[in-house]
């Protein structure tokens, strides 16, 4: 049996495209009291979630038949971050559907409504089991959620071999482990942003991040993670290695604090 | 000026104790779909966070005046712990106030309003620059949130001194580093529940939780993590340590995973 996550359900009321609210959490800032890159992106997998949820494909019902959601790339621009308590809305739609991924954006608005940022997600779909892709055409009723609505920023970038130094070495822990049985995604996001000072972080401001995930961390793995830096430019580019397989691939891109008050 | 912060307006409206839900996010939980321990206690301290702003004391409220919140001592006692989506509430109150701490506790239940742990959390407040403690008792409408009401588990005790196996060395990274600028309680939890592999999680349940906080860790500090068990009892004792100073103790007391359904 290849398809039997109740699809069918989703069709009495579709949200292809909606808004979520969140408060930025005391947990989810920085010294600063800005939203981490890590908790941004979190809110981005919440968004993402909910709205799958809410339109019959969400995780509750993939593992029912034993499939799951894994992210492959994902980009995210940003013009200012929230600070702590501040409101922020979150509008996602998935873009186009394929084979083997599905596109799905974001809308980053702040409390005033006004546009913050933009991201760009990847994503297939895997067996929990056999960690095999699933042919995502199989799901006639997915179709129906393809927008075709795109974002004014780049696509997630595939991103090119790049071994820098090696800035960290360590092994998979529990903490890192979520429901997938991999290393989570805010996890990899940490650690890249782990590469930085709160002295560069007073100094710079993100612009772009692009991130791509290639093969899965599991429990107890030994990670190292690699940093390359094109410092005229304000661009840094990360590898995060396990067993000699490359596991994820990042690039940031800063810009001087002014930026956003251009 | 000593006291200045506003805390005649929480007079018009008192919640000395209130209930704030909260649903266990697919960010939240481990490899069994069930909220660690770090992410249970990021709840505890967003509800203790919340009812204190909504009382006129919390970090906002007292970030004008540059005072903090600073988190003692905590102990968690759990029947059971809720898993991805499940709804949760938390009840929060000030059992008492004395001039160097305050005891704030309390009582999470399950979806169906049925009891599944306590809690009990001391707190000092300090000067964000200073980093000294300040009288309690200098805040006189802050008595009125005194309720005198306890929890059934015992008190947050005072962890010993327990020097066993080093686990773990490494910095304090960006990433560790809250709004206060120091280590935050959740990566402390993150570190404690790191030192066992889901092996331990599949086998044990976590009965309570006792954890101190001595001295800060500040970004760029080197941590070690010792470990020292009582496997016969299921308790084990760690203690974080930067420059020789111990900067946290904790103690974690394990049962078989039939604990819960007795």
């Amino acid at each position: 049996m290849m398809c039997c996550f109740n699809l069918y359900e989703m069709t009495e009321t579709l949200f292809p495209k909606k808004t979520y609210p969140f408060e930025v959490s005391p947990q989810a800032v920085d010294f600063n009291f800005q939203i981490t890159l890590s908790s941004l992106t979190a809110l981005l997998m919440t968004a993402a979630g909910n709205n799958a949820e809410e339109n019959g494909f969400g995780m509750r019902q993939l593992n029912g038949d034993n499939n799951t959601w894994v992210l492959l790339r994902l980009a995210i621009e940003m013009n200012s971050f929230p600070k702590q308590y501040e409101q922020i809305y979150i509008e996602t739609w998935i873009e186009d559907i394929g084979r083997v991924s599905t596109t799905r954006n974001f809308h980053i608005r702040d409390k005033n409504q006004k546009t913050i940022g933009y991201a760009a997600s990847i994503w297939a779909m895997i067996d929990y089991n056999s960690r095999k892709p699933q042919d995502l055409l199989q799901f006639d009723n997915l179709q129906q959620f393809a927008t075709d609505e795109k974002v004014p920023i780049d696509k997630p970038v595939k991103l090119k071999v790049m071994k820098g130094r090696l800035t960290d070495d360590f092994n998979a822990k529990y903490s890192h482990i979520d429901f997938n049985r991999h290393v989570n995604t805010m996890r990899y996001v940490e650690w890249i942003s782990n590469c930085f000072t709160p002295d560069h972080y007073n100094k710079k401001k993100m612009k772009r991040f692009d991130i791509n995930f290639m093969s899965e961390i599991l429990f107890g793995d030994p990670i190292q993670i690699y940093l390359a830096e094109d410092e005229d430019k304000d661009t840094y580019f990360f590898e995060m290695c396990s067993r000699d397989k490359t596991s994820c691939r990042a690039k940031l891109i800063f810009a001087d604090q002014e930026f956003a008050e251009e």
